[in-house]
């Protein structure tokens, strides 16, 4: 089975292909898994619906999260997941292009790891998708699967 | 007054030191705050004991908390930080020489936003606070300051 490094949650099409594109340019991540709403990504998370048969004992290393996704919100889904015992170690930043206060204290209170604004330049956000890849694949310690089982 | 970029909790003069050195070279942070045990630690981020003075709300950016430090450990600091309301914003890395799994799980559920192995390596240390320096206080967007109030 391949192991899926990052979780990406953007329903976007433009920013799901400029995210997979800077990750795989740089080496960064080649198994990344795309939920393109809110409810697809709980059922990867928690292992449910299409995703039933899914071992949970692999977890992605990243989540990377939009927040304004059809069916379930970032904000929700996030909640979801840090209020889960199986799921709440596995850092999440969110990745949106709101800007608004509300959603960045919100977001962290909830237990985002990080907060990225999204650049709208397109050098930029492949640069910032880079960095964070970087950070988070190759500094930073991940999760121990032994958190997931 | 100044601001407060970076709370650095850390015991050890050495690493203390290396770290003030690499952020100041990389001209990421000037404004560090140092407490060398946890208890200092909790006096600065809630503004009591010798800092009740402190206004709070002025938060640092950034918490970089070594686990293994004199009064009150590290991860009871964790704690406390990330289940006030005022505080538990405040990105949370740890920096620690610990490499055990239980440090690393528990680190991550009672909030930390990142964990990062101090390496043993000169040069590498000075490059993991460099590139952690950046990625949180140049690409991550901060806590707005209404959250501290």
């Amino acid at each position: 089975m391949t192991e899926t490094q990052i979780l990406l949650i953007e329903d976007d099409p433009l920013d799901m292909e400029l995210a997979l594109f800077a990750l795989q340019e740089n080496k960064i991540a080649n198994h990344v898994q795309v939920a393109r709403d809110g409810e697809e990504a709980l059922d990867f998370l928690f292992c449910q619906g299409k995703y039933s048969s899914r071992d949970k004992a692999h977890q992605p290393h990243l989540v990377l999260l939009d927040l304004k996704i059809p069916k379930i919100d970032g904000l929700e889904v996030l909640r979801q997941l840090k209020n889960n015992e199986y799921t709440k170690a596995i850092p999440v930043v969110i990745l949106t292009s709101s800007v608004l206060d509300r959603d960045v204290i919100c977001g962290y209170k909830l237990g985002a790891n990080s907060y990225i604004q999204k650049p709208v330049d397109f050098k930029q956000f492949k640069e910032i998708i880079k960095e964070l890849g970087l950070y988070w694949l190759k500094f930073n310690r991940g999760v121990p699967e032994d958190a997931f089982t």
